[in-house]
């Protein structure tokens, strides 16, 4: 039997604003899934090879629920232009240059590995709207060891130079696609319309039939900004809101992801509820763009399932220890926008929206959960300065995701599987 | 004769929001002193051995105007707690520390080295009230190459378990602090009442006469919340506004540098764009305290002089390409608040800020003026994913604020003399 037992601080975080902290712990894993997190070694693992790492932490591994695979080169760029003429200028031409292979394979592979040595191990994905690109990505995600969601995005109208379908390819480069992915384990496909403006109603129905029958999940974007919300008014003038433009179609359920929900007022965040719809708060991007600052704290205590995404390249940071702490950044200038009238989010809080509550969307439980794949990194923070006095391991924690160091992930776990040592 | 010549991607920020670049430029120095940026080598140069760069960025130097040396082992620690509790939790604890002139070393070696390696080279910098500890952190600064003021902090009132002094043992503390100042070549002492609450009227009548006797510079905090201005207020009803408690003393001219004025309305500000007080924003210690958004983009327009603090340990970063990003978000953040009526910062404005608006405080002017000592640094990018097409320089400097490699920083000259090289 195939067994994984790791020694160290083992902090997790099974709930809400929770953390599980075990010092000196073992974290122990059969055939890839977890048994359980334990004080002491259970009886029946004695004489198993036990990995001490000492007091290093040792995590739940985050996840992306949002980012845009193909404007990985362009991170930092153009954040001086608005929404519209940054697609223009930025993101649609270097998406645009997917379309060659070779490009798409160097990139992505690059992504993949940063991605694994920063410990992200589960993604929610839109490539470009090049199949054969996205099978690189595909390809180059499962090599690296990251495993989740990629969407071949959909996009028949209102594209940049280049980077535009008829509905006929679209359909047809769909269903090819999807094709072609049945050769991966564990990365899956996810319909990908960009967002309202780019798809038109003939293609969005045809990709809501195709969620139906073949029961795939889908992901968008949602009321990301005013002049957006405005523009999908003009096009679809028989929905009061946003939303009800993915549901007119049925790409509107528990198996929708729906990044941003800046401006969701309280009845679109009561439909986002009541179908158990996850929104993806992207706080890195939101802040860049100017879009403005989502409610999060609201959107939690009214029920509404909320995880993290990095959005690159709107946001600037791929490491979700960093977009965590942008996260609670956000919720502080959501704070101040509320006039201190509103709480912001705790570190125990943002780490619950990094590593777990995305955890249902890829079928799992939250926390270090028996049973479940293995997913967990390794975090030593002795290369940071010594502190006036002995620190918590939640004070560790805290410390690691506001100063996060760039060699500071040793090893990362991936399904079950070793996909990252720092001394490989 | 002295000469050093740097070869590579000159940028240079002369002016708020211009960038001057020279590609494939020559940056000269002679006996330290910056004789001139070139885009083709001068005559009388020729012969001279010239450090070729390739294209990799060659910038200024960037300055913090506001940090305190004994908070940097607690950088990231209690950022959930408000202003008062997390003083008394973390700052005055971890500051009490340095009562212990062994650990003053240790800590204050790595610091000094931490900013040389991220190219800080000129500080305005708060030690504790420790005497020793601050000619300990002195000493530091100087051996590792980084230049400017250091304060020993005046309180004697207000502090924390172990860390506040009587009026009488500051005065003879702050005097024999001085006179063992004089050892130091390109470190210098600024008077440092903490802030107005801690600071009795007694020992600020003291720093007072002491500034106008010694023709010395002070540095102190100035509306950074709500709740201080209140307690301010209280202390000081002669006083209708924070900065004429400052002023009564005699400590509010060009030689003033005050740090935060979130909270500085039309009146103030006004008050500082006469006297010439220098304010210093420190974007990240606002957002992580809640202590609210500086208008900075209004201040620049009224004529007030600001620089650029990353107030460890409020501020989470030490790195001020970091904090230059961090004010182009908080400035996003502002505009929001603004409900979108102001403008943001630009990466130009920004690294204004950040390089050249806090010269004039160390005696300089703005850019690579000739006949200033050369402080510069050289960036490489090259560890940055491909851009799908070639970037202009400004560009570049773009992406290397947002996305800040640790390792990025090549070569570092302060004052004019070499004091890093990444192989050395």
């Amino acid at each position: 039997m195939a067994l994984t037992i790791l020694k160290g601080t083992i902090v997790s975080a099974p709930a809400p604003g929770r953390l599980e902290v075990t010092e000196g712990g073992f974290l122990a894993a059969e055939e890839g899934r977890v048994s359980g997190v334990f004080p002491v070694l259970p009886e029946r693992y004695a004489g198993a090879a036990v990995e001490d790492w000492g007091d290093a932490l040792i995590l739940q591994a985050p996840m992306d629920l949002h980012l845009h695979a193909p404007q990985y080169p362009m991170r930092g760029c153009g954040m001086d232009l608005p929404l519209l003429d940054w697609l223009n200028a930025y993101a649609f031409p270097t998406e645009a240059r997917f379309s060659d292979p070779d490009y798409a394979r160097e990139l992505y592979r690059a992504l993949a590995r940063e991605l694994i040595e920063s410990g992200t191990t589960r993604v929610c994905m839109f490539s470009s709207l090049h199949r054969e690109a996205t099978l690189i990505l595909m390809e180059e995600l499962e090599r690296a060891g990251v495993t989740g969601f990629v969407g071949k995005v959909n996009m028949d109208r209102n594209g940049g130079k280049n980077l535009q379908e008829t509905t006929e390819e679209s359909r047809r480069e769909t269903l090819l696609w999807l094709e072609a992915c049945q050769d991966f384990q564990h990365i899956r496909p996810i319909l990908t319309p960009r967002f309202i403006p780019s798809c038109t109603d003939e293609l969005m129905d045809f990709l809501g039939q195709l969620a139906a029958e073949r029961s795939l999940p889908v992901q968008s974007h949602l009321s990301e900004n005013t002049g957006e919300i405005q523009w999908v008014k003009e096009l679809h003038p028989d929905c009061s809101q946003y939303w009800e433009c993915y549901a007119k179609y049925g790409l509107w359920n528990r198996r929708t992801v729906m990044a941003h929900c800046v401006w969701s007022d309280e009845r679109e965040r009561r439909a986002m509820a009541e179908a158990g719809v996850l929104a993806v708060h992207c706080p890195d991007s939101n802040q860049n763009l100017c879009s403005g600052t989502a409610p999060v704290k609201t959107m939690l205590r009214e029920g509404v399932r909320v995880a993290l995404g990095s959005d690159i390249a709107g946001g600037d940071r791929l490491n979700m220890l960093d977009v965590a702490a942008s996260a609670i950044r956000a919720s502080k200038a959501r704070r101040i926008l509320d006039n201190w009238e509103t709480e912001f989010l705790t570190v125990a809080e943002a780490w619950y929206l990094a590593v777990s509550a995305g955890a249902s969307f890829f079928g799992a439980r939250p926390g270090f959960a028996p049973g479940e794949p293995l997913h967990a990194l390794v975090l030593s923070d002795s290369g940071l300065p010594r502190p006036a006095r002995p620190m918590t391991p939640a004070e560790r924690l805290e410390r690691c995701l506001y100063h996060r160091q760039r060699d500071a992930v040793q090893a990362v776990w991936s399904e079950g599987r070793r996909v990252f040592s720092r001394t490989m």
